[in-house]
């Protein structure tokens, strides 16, 4: 698998074609942006840390049924996955209020929601990511209302699986953000990358952030927390 | 029917109570305000032309079942009204693009969209009124989901028949807002007002527009608009 033409440098990660049109290889880079990138930092390491956090991640999805991109770890930094076109759409799933929601709506961090929250975001830097409804994007043709059927109830389980995942390391996960694409033959499956970079997660014991949020609110300790992410999600469990 | 202790002044109206506690009256002021009070404008003659233009409208929706606070015409600027505990949410509808939809979701403005778009804000000044979903509403405990589904499906009764009730006077109406509320006994009317302070109103041959945006965008000849509304929906009509 040769690492070829660059198609997209994103704000994380880039994009590499292959000499297979349905691949392509991603490069995690060690950048760390916030708030529609206004505020930006390198980290050595954070490159590597989402790689295989996000591989081992979407692996465990992939066992329990969820489709998605990836293919396998190629180094440190790099993967191979399958190639989609990304709907335009960020969707986020919140099972405790945190972040944009509460500054948004004016309720308190940490209410524990009785239900998880699926909300929908058109992806368009220029906009700020604007909250959108299903209507919006079948209206505006950014899906169709069978595909968001699809991408909700794929979120829902995505998030069943990844809380159990995460509650067996005494890691409380608080919200996260997925993005879907399209194969050639119009499936939907999950893509991009599931991180620390994208997802709240709180200590069980302590609350402590293990997450962007050390990053975003000058908390201290980032790479710490992503390294200690990786560190209980690859140590081995008892049986 | 005495006009008592003024209970809640906005920026349009202000409310009284009055012998009966199941009744208020209202006063239509003629204060103007646009982008949630920045911008801030009195013109003599507004209040008492949404005053009659609003009870017109609510009797037509009576008349045609839909359930709402309008009693009776006191006098230029005063009605008489069912008193309800506002739901802290916005409905607005939209059969073309317009406004704010425009400017958040970077779509063009005058599209007539395939099917009125409903969407919903919460009702909060301080938050300028942000843009929410069903969830949102139901997890925060605004509306339960079964009272949403009444509002968006009166909203909808309304559109139509609001609709058809200015395509006969040459005007095409765009998008409007509605507020809802709960009668003692539990049931969800409409209330509030209709009047081109909370429609955007196009004529249908001109595209000239008829409502508050004519004070928005600074057009000029604001007053003369309602007036041409209200003249239209006076007018005695051919059988
Ligand atoms: N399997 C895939 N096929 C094609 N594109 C993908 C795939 N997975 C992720 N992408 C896209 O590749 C880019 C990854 O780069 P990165 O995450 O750095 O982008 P970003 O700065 O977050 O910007 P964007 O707003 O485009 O997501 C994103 O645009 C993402 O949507
Ligand atoms: N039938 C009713 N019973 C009780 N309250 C009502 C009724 N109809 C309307 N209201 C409320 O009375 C107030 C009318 O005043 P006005 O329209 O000037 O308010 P506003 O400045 O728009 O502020 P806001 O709507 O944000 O409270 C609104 O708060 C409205 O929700
Ligand atoms: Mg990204
Ligand atoms: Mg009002």
């Amino acid at each position: 698998m040769s690492k070829g033409e660059m198609v997209y440098e994103g704000k994380a990660k880039r994009m590499f074609l292959t000499d297979d049109p349905g691949r392509l290889v991603v490069e995690y880079k060690d950048s760390l942006t916030a708030f529609n990138a206004q505020k930006v930092a390198s980290m050595e390491g954070k490159g590597r840390l989402n790689n295989v956090i996000s591989s081992v991640i979407f692996q465990y999805l992939k066992d329990r049924g969820v489709d998605n991109h990836f293919v396998r770890v190629i180094d440190d930094t790099h993967q191979e996955v399958l190639r989609v076109t990304i709907l335009p759409i960020e969707v986020v799933v919140r099972n405790i209020t945190a972040g944009s929601i509460c500054k948004r709506l004016g309720v308190k961090e940490g209410l524990p929601l009785p239900r998880p929250l699926v909300e929908l975001y058109y992806k368009d830097d220029a906009l700020g990511d604007p909250i959108i409804t299903e209507d919006h994007a079948v209206l505006f043709g950014w899906a169709t209302q069978e595909e968001l059927d699809q991408v909700k109830s794929m979120a829902l389980k995505v998030n069943q699986l990844l809380g159990e995942m995460f509650e067996q390391v005494g890691v409380t996960l608080v919200d996260f953000k997925l993005e879907f694409g399209r194969t050639k033959d119009g499936r939907i499956i999950l893509a991009d990358e599931i991180s620390p970079d994208t997802c709240r997660l709180w200590d069980k014991a302590t609350n402590d952030r293990l997450d962007k949020d050390r990053f975003r609110n000058d908390l201290g300790r980032v790479l710490e927390a992503y390294e200690e992410i990786w560190k209980r999600l690859s140590e081995p469990k008892e049986a």
